[in-house]
């Protein structure tokens, strides 16, 4: 076992030998001009590769027919071809009747949700922009660009901490059932943005079961990482929510969001939705007043690489296999160089594309401005909050899917020697004050 | 020349002995049982068999990298790649830096646009769903579903009629300087929806020195059939809008779009936004809130299977070979049957998807349902008019680019079988009343 102290432990003159020390180490690798991105949750090249096959699916001597006998290169089929909805509804773990396949983005479906709810209501709700007051609840640690959705539409986000099993459900009860101007709230059930939490069976059973004062009150659970494991042998299971809401009494409850954003192409994939008929009646009325359909030819040529779900699980494990030592680099590296410190803690997520990072109080902005010094470019400090306010100041999102493996180890090493500088400083503050 | 009397100065029993005739006729098309469809502007399968080569541009072989270095497949560039700009561009007339790629759809496009203007204003202005009242022009006949944008958000339509020189320019001055709650004006400004006509440079230049009364009253510029020809010899020219505004001191008053769904393919195609950089500054700052990014893979295959607008002219020219036959069929069996009948006028465009024909007043209705029974669906009457709502119920839509040649002979005949019989039963009324 590494015998190691925590920081608040050393005295002011350990301290200060060892900023000494990290100092001269930082300054070695600032004097490299490295240029690394841990920012964004983009796939990288690698991973790419794996779906290029895609590209010879379709080409001109195939037929683009699909199944029900609709030329995908025509108008017409505003939802979905049938292949590509039972790919997708597979996937959502739904059925196939229950899901809407829109464009190329579920952020993109989401905006188009709160947007209709503003201008059209909620089947049959006032418009929320006829509203004195909207608000939405907002797990926290969450997804910058949820929050920037609400935040765009003028929606007050009010901050719910997120625990083990997920957002604080006592919390998430007494707010919705007591308040009828809370209109929905951000969910990443499976493998959360940033933390990598998969919701607990019972935090799921306790959301279907809401008792919302808002009859037009939904829940907006976006699965981005529902087939993004990490582990074959160590995945995270999650109740389908859809289901729990009908078994409860609450059908209308939920809307359910997912892509193949990370599965084949980013921004060249498909993004559907999933809900009950009842909104899908509504959602379908003002679906045919924005579009004439989208595109078929993108659908048919994933139903046709995928070939059914098992295809795409099996796709999933290559990703993983690439995946999963990005993240295990990462978390040896804290491991080994924080553990024990006292200056930072940090989950092992068995999915999706984050690792979440919470520094001592105050210094999370400190630490990205340290690490962008050294050319490591993370998510902005705070992002992860609504508002971009991360009230403690502590919260950092890691990002290992981009870098190379060799790229990640130097990354992680920048990262944590930032970490250490500026936590040493606030205890030296602390300490001198 | 041809010696036929108008409908009109027949006797009653000539009408009458005439309806026997026709209606043996028609009763023995209509034992035939077809199936035929001139209902939508929609192109053939030989159209789409143009663009194929398309399915075979990129391959698991070629580099998915654009011209600024960015790696298609993945996360990225907001408002399209570079060569997929200058293509659209140009197809568009204008600089590149003036556009904005969006999805699949202009109508998509067009929808999102309103949407904006209702929950954010234009540039700065109130939220359009804030107003007590927010109108639009609509010169008819028109595209049903522009209408069916605006009728959607509650927006009150106004009939503008048109002329052979475009939208009549006397009114639209009046009410746009005179009322700002006029906020937009629809408009296909080349061979349009429904009627072919070409806007007049006069007409072009009337529009450009426009002085609204709202300061985000906002030209809604269709361009769906700018390279849409379907004679080489014989085209039609329209000033370039957004030059003409800046030139007259209106840079931000016009949005111009237009896509590739009738170039490539029909929902799997690209559709732009031209605009001033104010403008396109204020949609940029909605947009990276909506999503992260288009499909830049598809950018990427139309930009590389075109090469550039030379290409894409070239392209278009084989499209009018196949449609200019159809159109012809259309206009020659209508002016063998009806020609100098009294009963109906219709003009011969030399671009787009649609012959407009305007039959006797409260006759449009019974005509499509009369060709209903014979098994030819039409374009709902009323259909080219806000709310569905033809004054006059005259005008019908033809779209003559779907059925084979052979079925679209077959298709003329029952139409001008539904017009004569819905005509003398008009007229015998008229006589006997």
């Amino acid at each position: 076992m590494k015998k190691v102290k925590a920081y608040k432990d050393l005295s002011i003159e350990e301290l200060k030998a060892l900023k000494e020390e990290l100092e001269l180490r930082f300054d070695e690798v600032k004097a490299k001009r490295l240029n690394l991105d841990m920012s964004r949750g983009k796939p990288s090249a690698a991973q790419l590769d794996l779906a290029m096959g895609m590209m010879d699916v379709l080409n001109s001597e195939a037929s683009l027919m699909c199944e029900e006998g609709v030329d995908c290169r025509n108008y017409g089929v505003l939802d979905g071809i049938r292949e590509a909805k039972q790919l997708l509804a597979d996937m959502m773990e739904v059925p196939k009747d229950n899901i809407v396949i829109f464009g190329n983005s579920t952020l993109n479906i989401m905006y188009d949700t709160i947007a209709r709810s503003m201008t059209h209501g909620v089947m049959g709700s006032t418009p929320w922009c006829k509203l004195d007051k909207v608000k939405f609840l907002c797990p926290v640690p969450g997804y910058d660009r949820h929050f920037a959705i609400t935040e765009h539409f003028g929606i007050e986000m009010i901050n719910v901490p997120m625990t083990l099993d997920g957002p604080d459900m006592d919390m998430v009860e007494a707010l919705v059932s007591s308040d009828d101007s809370i209109k929905g709230i951000w969910c990443v059930p499976k493998y959360s943005n940033p933390q990598g939490i998969t919701y607990s069976d019972r935090t799921v059973q306790r959301f279907a079961r809401l008792k919302p004062a808002a009859k037009d009150f939904r829940i907006f659970w976006d699965n981005a990482y529902g087939i993004h494991h990490l582990y074959e042998e160590k995945q995270d299971w999650l109740p389908e929510i859809l289901m729990q809401c009908k078994m409860e009494g609450n059908p209308d409850m939920v809307y359910k969001f997912t892509s193949t954003s990370k599965v084949s192409f980013p921004g060249s994939g498909l993004a559907a939705m999933a809900a009950s008929k009842a909104n899908l009646v509504a959602i379908r009325e003002q679906m045919k007043i924005q579009t004439i359909g989208h595109d078929k030819v993108n659908q048919l040529r994933h139903a046709r690489f995928y070939g059914d779900i098992h295809g795409m699980v099996e796709h999933m494990k290559k990703h993983a296999d690439i995946l999963r030592p990005k993240f295990e680099t990462v978390l040896s590296v804290l491991e080994r160089e924080l553990g024990g410190l006292e200056i930072g803690s940090w989950l092992e997520p068995r999915g999706g594309y984050f690792i979440s990072f919470d520094a001592l109080e105050g210094c999370a902005k400190a630490i990205v401005a340290k690490a962008k010094e050294a050319g490591l470019i993370m998510t902005g400090a705070g992002a992860t909050f609504p508002y971009g306010k991360d009230p403690k100041d502590s919260n950092i999102r890691i990002a290992p899917s981009y870098p190379t493996p060799e790229e990640l180890a130097v990354a992680a090493d920048i990262f944590v020697l930032s970490v250490k500088l500026v936590s040493i400083d606030k205890i030296l503050k602390e300490k001198t004050a």
